[in-house]
């Protein structure tokens, strides 16, 4: 008997070939690391129908034959429990713990100056139908207009730079937040970085930045499965 | 034959008994998990001689026996090691690599944006053989007075309060950063809140911050070892 397909609702842009959601990325790195493949299937926020059987409305949703697993975190778990003799994401439950930390971080602190950098570009990315309720949401969450969250740019760069502390001071010591090799801590953060490459012209990062040789590390992993991914103005 | 005695060089204030470094305050932590005891030997800044032996300049300086450790990540580690049998410091490699990830946010971020809140508290501390130091090397980072730095005490407290949102984000899902016990994830970070505590009358956190119970169980743990600390005023 076949193994049941894996399908991954992520999210696209106007170009269904956009997928710049961080979360999705965070799915996405963890199935390869899984040795995994799963068909992308591009979902857009106005596309509730579309993965009710969830039981919410928001992607990433994995399905696996008659099982559908929500929420980033979630899908990392299920992955890590069901496929548990791949090579781990976690390293035991004391590292699932502070990885558990380091999503946080990125969800929290590391999502919202990204967001200041890219978030006119992520709007521009998407399509006509998602637009307003993205504007709405975002303009909501920040507490004024998308383009005056970016509009001084530079500033909000080195806010960035200054909020990647704790990223490159570690990166002095060990070459990966897993350590020695990439798991799911490192994708939760890397999936921030791919989030901009795909929506947004802007680097991120200086070219003498530490961080640099672990994000190209990462672009390279999986036989290139990130540095493949198409992003806008490609 | 008795066990080595161990000894904590830590950094003290003009009374010695305010033991405030909040990286003196992971060690500690640390010894207490292992259910070891120290003898705490206050240091001052300007007290390089007392510590020569160890061949650097700083605290906590660890000696047990005829060893001596510095610098509160090696001292963990080698108590890690030497101890292995009693309660895990860390619980395995790959939770010590992303445990050094939270330490270099504790180290960067929150030490940073604790430092801004406090750092006048912390210079009133000391003794007037070390002020000197203090404030022309604590200027130097910060590029100004530390009456400058702490001037707008209101707005650096929601600063730190922003910086904090990876772990009040993190401890709507689980007790502690190593997860349903505390470990040393936890220590680098409480060592911050250590720090405020004993130096400044300033609370860090709003009375119904999730994060306030993580701390109160922290200041509990070992028999109340952190909430017996002499304090500033008190």
């Amino acid at each position: 008997m076949a193994a049941p397909e894996l399908i991954l609702y992520e999210l696209a842009g106007a170009n269904p070939e956009l997928r710049f959601s961080p979360h999705c990325w965070k799915a996405r790195m963890a199935l390869a690391h899984k040795g995994l493949q799963a068909v992308g299937e591009p979902w857009r926020f106005a596309e509730k129908d579309k993965i009710s059987f969830s039981g919410q409305g928001l992607v990433p949703v994995l399905v696996h034959g008659n099982e559908s697993v929500s929420y980033s975190w979630r899908i990392a778990l299920y992955l890590e429990e069901l496929f548990s003799t791949d090579p781990a994401l976690f390293g035991g439950k004391d590292a699932m713990s502070t990885t558990r930390f380091v999503n946080s971080w990125a969800d929290t602190t590391l999502l919202a100056a990204v967001a200041k950098v890219i978030l006119v570009d992520v709007y521009n990315c998407l399509d006509g139908n998602d637009r307003g309720y993205f504007r709405a949401s975002r303009e909501k969450r920040f507490g004024m207009a998308l383009e005056a969250v970016v509009a001084d740019q530079p500033a909000r760069l080195l806010d960035l730079r200054m909020a990647l502390q704790p990223l490159g001071h570690m990166l002095r010591k060990q070459e990966f937040i897993s350590g020695s090799a990439p798991a799911y801590a490192d994708y939760c953060v890397f999936g921030m970085f791919m989030w901009a490459r795909v929506c947004s012209p802007v680097d991120l990062l200086e070219p003498d930045d530490p961080i640099v040789a672990w994000r190209e590390q990462l672009l390279d992993a999986f036989g290139g499965l990130a540095r493949s991914a198409v992003c806008v103005g490609a």
